[in-house]
């Protein structure tokens, strides 16, 4: 990776005004995703203050030369796909010759102004078509916690410190922020049973995870070195990984976690690129009593593999909604707790030879931080729902309700003090309600 | 479903004589796969006898009216996937129309002979694009076998016969038949060791498996009720999901297979029809001391629910192509034997509202008949490595070594004699031969 450079200046300054000082936006972040209007089909932009740059538009005046054009002109479609899997030296290139055509003074002030829209006149869209999607393991606090309310004797499984434990999930049902979440119906075995009984999931949580972008495509036979495997780490979203514990409890004996988590994962619309991320870059935390196994060391990810991405979860129930609350915040922490790496966590995945495709998704696990209060789920926050939570308003959680809204945010800051935002993921609890033809499944007895 | 109909005639007589009394595609049989030659790109084909219809060209003349030439006109593409997704009605008619142009006084003949290609003349492709492949664990034999290895005294866990256990596995490494297999490094934990060990697994195994490809899709958050779910089936081909199952061993607490399964799987280049295996609809066989649970009940899924549909796996080991002698048979099962159905694994996919997509592949699960040596793995053959096999020619076998082909083949004949294949599909073993810039893995310690 390479070092902070003038796309990373704190002092530059845009001819667009809500850009300066953006909490989120700003032009050192320049995060690409995909938006629709009401007159606009799908099409890729750049989040830049309070404006979206229409690259379709944008490409028609050609205005970057060499790599930079040339990534351009693969931004026309309805998917970043075609951009994300180009080598990086393009991505770096159409970030620098964007970041200066943003800057006050850039003789392309005109041709870019023409082509913003407000982020008030669009629809965000799946920022890629997704074509797998693999969900880790990487915190080691979530692990423990998770473990304990199994094994309190011992909590860790042998495995986890030598690997990144990760299994694969169902990209069909990712979802962009704002998708309401129904409660899913499914197999429940009930304390102190024999039989289980199919009801709405009494114990729906969420699960704040770092989404992942793979990039550059990896083929198949060809495992990745633990130095190559970043040029293939596209960017990242925020990602809620919605879990009903009670379906997982029955189900997962012996080969995982399956319709209790396939039913929707809901990500932030906005990729911020690795090239944005540099500044963010930190040593990984050290848990382990000895180093990482000889295949997943290097020493740029011993110093540099870590990345200080802080999360926040939100809660907003019904009630605080009526009553115009603001959100409560459930927990924060951040992804440089986690025990695995982005480059771990991809050069683990190729290693007996698995295929990446541009457009591939990894969640980072649950991220949980080393404090109990810094958990990434509801199942940690309450012990397995032993312990509910009291809200500010009096309200009662131990797992999510009908009507409650979750917001995941993340954001960077960095040691001299720039921020940028990763985006927000919210998703509202509804009832189930059957489409047409679907199954009354309603607690009743099988 | 429906019942047989005039395409399933045993008396239908051919134009093309390679048709006729042909054992694996017959008349009755018209599967469907993409294929290439020397000079033209992948595309649509359906085999008839030893001849391959080329759709696209068959398109150009417009032959069939009505819902029949509105299919075809979807198969002028590189995969079958626009075709596949349309309503069952489509695919009946389209069948209906092409059974009649192959028989003998067809007016099409003229026109359908123009667009044969001979099967030896072609490279089958992937006979479509696969979103997400799913993994189920349909046969108890199997399930049995390989708990008892872990469990002697209980080797079925409690949720087995209540819902058809499943996993999501990997879509981007799933490959056509004729692919070489490399033995894949990983790490492993040998016995009496406490810390593992990075080396070519030394337990590469096949799994005998029927794989079924949904059609039309289901959307998200509308659970498919088990009479429904049959529309969405769309056909079947054979799958070997090759095992690392050392590498399984160490890495699959707590969240199920992820790199000893990733690195390939393999599958028949034909998808046989639902349509074309409606004689071969039995009863499902019972194991269970009760009916299944209410949600995955229906009196057409009690009735006809099964498949018979054969399976054979074969083995040539190096030697044994060397010396030009044939492959020997391993095992012989049949679908029927599965605890669960294919209208079972649909609906209960989509019980929490997962949506499917055209072109999305299942895994049924090894298939392993009753008795031992009916077995879909050399796991179960050989007790865990346990009890080496003997093959003919003097050589033994616990596990796949380099060089080893494995053939998984499929047919069904029905009660009065009519006989369609399935496919086969085979692999062979290389040594791990890392690409440029891969690790040099081989045995080193970690």
């Amino acid at each position: 990776m390479a070092q902070p450079d003038e796309t990373h200046d704190e002092a530059l300054f845009s001819w667009l005004k809500s850009a300066n000082q953006h909490p989120d936006f700003p032009i050192q972040n320049l995060p690409m995703g995909v938006f629709k209007t009401r007159d606009l089909p799908p099409r890729c932009g750049v989040a830049i203050g309070d404006e979206i740059i229409d690259l379709a538009k944008l490409a028609t005046s050609s205005p970057f030369d060499g790599l930079a054009g040339e990534a351009l002109s693969t931004l026309t479609g309805k998917t970043l796909n075609p951009f994300i899997q180009l080598p990086r030296s393009y991505s770096a290139a159409f970030r620098l010759a964007l970041s200066r055509s943003l800057r006050a003074g850039s003789r392309l002030e005109a041709i870019v102004r023409e082509t913003l829209i407000s982020k008030h006149d669009v629809e965000m869209c799946l920022p890629c078509s997704i074509g797998d999607y693999t969900d880790f393991y990487t915190s080691i606090h979530h692990a423990t916690a998770v473990g304990k309310l199994f094994r309190p004797d011992n909590p860790l499984l042998p495995n986890y410190k030598w690997l990144p434990i990760g299994y694969h999930g169902r990209a069909s049902s990712v979802v962009v922020s704002g998708q309401q979440v129904y409660r899913p119906n499914g197999q429940v075995l009930r304390p102190n049973s024999n039989e289980p009984v199919m009801l709405p999931s009494e114990k729906l949580d969420y699960e704040a995870e770092l989404g992942i972008f793979i990039g550059c495509p990896s083929p198949q036979f060809s495992p990745l070195e633990i130095e190559q495997a970043e040029k293939h780490f596209f960017g990242v979203c925020m990602l809620n990984d919605w879990s009903a514990r009670d379906i997982q409890a029955w189900e997962y004996q012996p080969l995982g976690p399956f319709l209790s988590k396939n039913f929707v994962t809901s990500i932030s619309p906005w990729i911020v690129t690795a090239e944005a991320l540099i500044p963010f870059r930190v040593q990984p935390t050290k848990y382990s009593d000895r180093p990482y196994v000889a295949a997943l060391n290097s020493p740029f990810n011993t110093s540099n593999g870590g990345l200080d991405i802080q999360m926040r979860v939100s809660l907003r129930t019904a009630q605080m909604k009526a009553s115009n609350e603001a959100p409560v915040t459930l927990s924060k922490t951040s992804f440089k707790h986690a025990y695995w790496t982005v480059a771990q966590m991809i050069s683990h995945h190729t290693t007996t030879g698995c295929n990446l495709n541009a457009g591939d998704l990894f969640g980072s696990g649950t991220q949980s931080g080393p404090e109990p209060e810094e958990a990434g789920s509801l199942l940690e926050l309450t012990e397995g729902g032993k312990k509910p939570l009291t809200l500010p308003n009096g309200e009662q959680r131990t797992f999510l309700e009908d009507g409650d809204e979750i917001i995941l945010s993340g954001f960077c800051i960095s040691s001299s003090g720039l921020r940028i935002g990763i985006g927000n993921v919210s998703g509202q609890i509804a009832s189930t309600t059957p489409g047409p033809g679907a199954p009354m499944f309603s607690g009743q007895s099988l």
